[in-house]
């Protein structure tokens, strides 16, 4: 680590799935790689407090969760080769998100090389600490341009016995919300993830991936996930909130995956979500959003950037992680063109903006997007980020080109 | 605000209802008080996400949101002075934690006043936002030494249909821990709280306010809550568990407040919980600690406290949030004594440290307990909290004298 003396630039690697090249070397940065600090040291099952070192895979880490019945509180797409230290640099959402809450709640504490070769020890493994600032929130979300993780400790959530998916079709984005709210209602503590797609995703899907609904035709599809402790409650709990959707004419059709036996079909509900991005790419080049935005005007930037665009663009899509406010939105073409870029950016970022919403939600800024921090960000917030960072890393070593602006 | 032109030190003050002494001045600062700071901004009934000034008071909030089907996600004591700037600028903990987790992942936006009398607006509210470092954080927990928080937007979860009590007792604290662990599995999502008192809490509350235990006398106390959408299922959940508990001999006696007819009893096993604090003052002066530890050392630390101040306490007592690992430890005697305290102190600072622990869970360090924070914190993480707070505070005017010892 004593690239520091030597003026040496860093580029911290973890699994390298980031969406805005937040692990990616810009110029002649060293790669650190955390690929072989992957050793749990540490889980207490009374707590289910984990702590290990930041080179793990998130979807081992769970493997071996669940063998002492519990999970790790986050989920992605990106699992089977995402590192954990990857995943808190990033603060990386997911699927999990909406039950467990957001890493900022469930890291409990950290270790971090800082940019002089330090190591900085918060690794507290205790559910409550108040003494003195929380310096780890700091480094979380921070895209390792303050400081290097290498070690983690993080609350884990029991393994819900009962899990159930019920994939719905709905007539328009309003029921879509509608039936959010109701679901919530009649769901309750059960309800673990509330996903939505448009036609146009499940046309792709169809279309690339010979994959085919399990609902009727709709402008709109809900992915529903429930995770209980009781099977039986947990069925009667979403039986009702189906009979009730239906009969008051919030969604047109929908099947659920209740028990064991279904749990192939279950599989095909889940497998449609998450091979949209797949499809996509079979679509012709896509230019890609990670959006927040107050829930109710979520898909009007899908609707607005399709008029926008018109026929400029191939295919406008929405999808996301709806009982969060996060919107994919997805834009394909036949090849990349300079001019679409420049119908779609600012547009995007002003239209959010407008909306007091986020340029990325759970997919930071990394290269590609720090010039559009101001978007979200009042400008006296990115002066102080600017100093933090000045503090922390003098010399700009860590992770440069990235997540902000170069202070001027 | 434009103490800073001038050299005023100021101390930020709201329901004054803090452990530590953090809102009151140490010398000849000036009172900031938030009190007339008291309006709800907003609140979106689709996402739960309620934006408002820092001097609302918690439980007229909580009554706000009640109207509308959803509740705060913090609860305490205090709730009916406190302020949430103060509970958002302490990181207060309270009841339900263990259901909601902390202030760090509830609490969406910040609005605050920094030293130099400009505000930094941080107030967004949405649930996920990556757009660069997360400055909310530094000033959640930072007792207002770094700024002043005036407006907060916090993430609030639904009201639930059916909230059930539980009131048990345990032969030894291992089985209080077993307990936890059976009724974690059995109970699951809808666990919101588990709390215990050891049988000189109850003798205390017997003795000094003529209440009296709902179970037979046991050695340890254990009080659970539920809270679901669901009473039949959430009802049948408890008494699955608590016929678990009895026949495997976890548990000697117990009582339960599951419908509306018992909500008086309900309220009586809240209200011994709730007035240990009150029993505790009848009882003479009070040395208070509020200790993080891991689960297993709980008790522990009360256990051998016990063992070395002998018959110099009238009474040593633990009480506290068990599943978040929080134990609040009490010792009483006639009078004041120095003798008494240096017994105590740094007894009980070096105790928690051996098992790393944290001396303040839930209460800050505030003027009382800034110079223990090295038995908690490594050296190096109380340098850089010392390097914040001169970036941020260069003249050294927010709540001076609080949380951080002085640097040398």
């Amino acid at each position: 680590r004593y690239c520091y003396e030597r003026n040496l630039a860093v580029n911290p690697q973890g699994g390298n799935t980031g969406l805005v090249g937040g692990s990616v070397p810009v110029f002649d940065e060293i790669i650190l790689s955390t690929v072989l600090m992957n050793r749990i040291i540490s889980f207490d099952n009374v707590s289910g407090i984990l702590v290990c070192q930041a080179g793990c895979i998130l979807e081992k880490l769970n493997e071996s969760l669940e063998e002492q019945g519990f999970i790790m509180p986050l989920d992605l797409g990106a699992k089977g080769s995402c590192h954990i230290g990857g995943n808190v640099a990033t603060n990386a959402g997911g699927l999990r998100l909406l039950r467990y809450g957001s890493l900022r709640g469930t890291v409990l504490g950290l270790e971090v090389v800082l940019a002089d070769g330090s190591a900085l020890d918060c690794l507290a493994s205790l559910r409550k600490d108040n003494t003195g600032y929380d310096l780890k929130q700091l480094f979380i979300g921070s895209e390792g341009t303050l400081g290097v993780i290498t070690a983690v400790s993080i609350l884990c959530p029991q393994k819900p016995k009962a899990v159930n998916l019920a994939f719905l079709g709905c007539l328009s984005f309003s029921k879509v919300l509608e039936t959010f709210t109701t679901c919530r209602a009649m769901l309750g503590e059960i309800l673990s993830a509330y996903e939505f797609m448009d036609e146009k995703c499940m046309e792709l899907v169809e279309g690339h991936l010979n994959l085919s609904s399990p609902v009727a035709d709709s402008p709109f599809y809900v992915l529903i996930e429930t995770s209980g402790s009781n099977s039986t409650h947990d069925e009667e709990k979403l039986n009702n909130f189906l009979e009730q959707a239906m009969t008051s004419g919030l969604v047109t059709d929908g099947t659920v995956a209740t028990d064991d036996k279904k749990i192939k079909a279950s599989h095909r509900f889940l497998f449609l979500r998450e091979r949209i991005t797949e499809a996509l790419t079979h679509d012709g080049y896509v230019y890609k959003y990670d959006i927040s935005l107050p829930v109710g005007k979520l898909y009007d930037l899908v609707t607005d950037m399709r008029a926008w665009l018109g026929r400029s663009a191939k295919n406008v899509v929405g999808y996301g992680h709806l009982g969060d406010g996060n919107l994919h939105l997805n834009i394909t073409a036949e090849s990349y063109s300079h001019s679409l870029l420049d119908a779609i950016e600012p547009f995007v970022y002003e239209w959010t903006a407008r909306y007091n919403g986020s340029i990325s939600a759970e997919h930071g800024l990394g290269f590609k997007k720090k010039q559009f921090i101001q978007y979200s960000k009042p400008s006296e917030a990115v002066f102080l980020m600017q100093r933090f960072k000045a503090m922390l890393d003098p010399k700009g070593i860590l992770n440069p080109y990235k997540t902000l602006p170069s202070s001027s």
